[in-house]
């Protein structure tokens, strides 16, 4: 399987707020965005893999700003990581001014995927090479998180977590 | 007002089908797909001339090939001609194989839309400068849309539509 | 099989405007209104054929008139002309007064179904035989429209176009 | 006020289930069809007295035939009588065969609604004349319902519920 | 067959009132909440059978209070009496003050469901043996109401309606 | 202000899953699933804050088993520690089975919120008292998950993360 670059992966929903999907002050609804990143996160993953994916994980998510109704919002997600048969997307959430253009960084996210064939059981998927320095920055930081996220579910002992016991010593 | 180029106004929105959004032959629901270009095309006259605008009129949809249950479907939308206070979008809505990642055209369309002040009355655009030869086809081609509209809508004379014209000359 | 007349295809689909259908100014969403005219269009289509039916194209929708959150909304569908297998479908906006109770156009629109057979290929349907002096007029435009259609997608050559040519003449 | 006919208020809502609609079993969702007999008789009851209307009631719905995917659906709402502010509407669901046209009875309901002014307040409504035997026979058996509803919520005793205590005699 | 008792049914769905599911006057809007009764009515009417249930009729809903944009709305269902293959629930609908925590009645309904297998054939159900007072009362009352029902379907003659005519005597 | 315990901000939200809320494997949806959390977790903060509350933050969610098409899922939401102004919510979600009625867990989640006033700034909420084993444990986790998350985001410096810290010594 030959590796690929992040930008391979990249997919854009560019969509704008209708009153149906925002909450009562008038924002879009949490729920809905999370609904909007899981379907750009996995589409970036198929891209990635070319198999049938399925969400694992959300492993973080932050609403930095709120987005209020009739805005242009930009959600983009990008393949960060691949593991053995696990991808982690990254997920940064725009919107912009309709007069000046400007575009505004308002939430951003991580998803994990897992790969699976026609009978559901997982299979590998391509290495993922990244390209940019955020890209390099957040592939080192995705095992670190992963360690994190084996260490809370009890499957990783402390003193296995090598990256994260890193960032004490 | 300067004028822009269509790559300035271009807006994707690449999204999946799911169950919800289909019709009994488990295809992408026709009115759906037009739901979503119109989303995504009144962004792109929004981006265009950064004012609110409304769909004036839906110019031409070809279904040329049915989208399936699972599609990732990415429309892309970019102004195709600027008049006075009016902008027309072309639309192309593509499919790719999960398998290969090859794209395939699925349909197309055209949409006008209208840019308004905060009253709602039509307000001046900037022109639009086409690029590459497809935009320059397009570009061309809306005059001749536009006077076929105005002539079917009884505002123009069969011989004031000069472009439509020349065609059986 | 036996020609049928428009009445026998009308379709009626009455319904409100609610705030999950509207766009940003508090108007019906135009995405949603073309899926009602997709909806109820079909149908119109499927009781003309009797037969499965899918969205080909959409001709023309002129949004002539916002209509405001709380509206009637009546949409009208009625067959316009059949072609071999083709079924072109006229769609009728209208919303009402709550006070008066006085009906006024909003909206028009010109869609064309396929009609097809279990494996999905076309499959021949009913003539259409026009009653009213309106449906007369449309049934004999929607031959300038088809040819409009053929050319403009390159599948007929501007001399073969008679009706259209017979315009600007 | 002048009175009414029934024919004045009906309201024909002609709607496909998509899968969207349906439960586990492929069949429109009854939540949905609530929804929809609600919508159409809403407009039924705007219809008959020009005022802004809300529900106050539904006081019977049966479900007596599935509506499986892909059917057309009927939803015709008349008003069947009108007291001092409120008046009751009849629901008729119809399902029509493809291949014959054959349309059938699905289901049909009953709803009660409130007329009210712009501040909430109930408001007197028009009456209603019936004229065809369908619509005398429900007109008469309003008023039973209605005694049955004040006698259920204990707002009428027994022996002041003539209509209802006839039928026991 | 062992019997159960309602508070083995019980079935609580707690959900906000968002935007996208209200009505032109800024409540939630009939259909949505009626479509919320069926939801959970059948889940509490599931849970009493343990079989694939059908809506079979809405016996009554009393819309006794507006429900506001942004309210928390709590739906509770239970089986208030079964028959042989018929189950009825009854729904509570309660709101919440933000600042107080008070909770009111909202609405109520009362729903019957059918146990079926899986060919779709009516299947017996468990009893019901009410505990508390109030789910004694309405167990009392579910056979009135049968009976009712079956009065104005034209099974029953009014002379057979035993608990129903006990009333007027 | 009074602190207040897990079970006062309890928050269940029974429902099924319909076909159009599925994913193109027949099983619901994971933003579907992710937004029904949202809506749930929101009301525990609510009820635990008296207060508006905004989602600050996803921090974790775990997709452990598919939720297929018909299933009834449970999601239950309560507050497992209360910051100055924050507040994190535990989720639990649970698939039960027709035929034994039998509970399984399917998800978790950890949302945050924050309690705002009228004008959306941060407001002070009650301090959580956890009672049972589950509830004290899930308390302590929190301060370690929001150091985490200080830490990630750059605003704590690793060995000011003393609860973290720990783990590793």
């Amino acid at each position: 399987m030959q590796a690929k670059t992040p930008k391979e992966s990249l997919t854009i929903l560019t969509d704008m707020v209708l009153p149906g999907e925002t909450n009562p002050l008038n924002n879009l609804f949490g729920g809905e965005l999370l609904a909007r990143m899981d379907r750009a996160a996995s589409i970036a993953a198929r891209r990635h893999s070319r198999r049938i994916v399925v969400t694992a994980s959300v492993n973080h998510v932050a609403f930095s700003r709120a987005v209020p109704l009739g805005s242009v919002v930009t959600v983009e997600a990008k393949v960060s990581r691949a593991f053995k048969t696990s991808i982690e997307v990254f997920i940064d959430v725009w919107i912009e001014d309709r007069e000046s253009g400007k575009k505004t960084k308002a939430n951003e996210g991580i998803y994990t995927f897992v790969a699976v064939d026609e009978t559901g059981r997982p299979i590998a998927v391509p290495e993922l090479v990244p390209e940019t320095d955020l890209e390099k920055e957040r592939f080192a930081a995705a095992l670190r998180r992963k360690q994190l996220s084996l260490l809370l579910a009890g499957k990783m002992k402390p003193n296995e977590a090598s990256e994260l016991k890193a960032l004490f010593e």
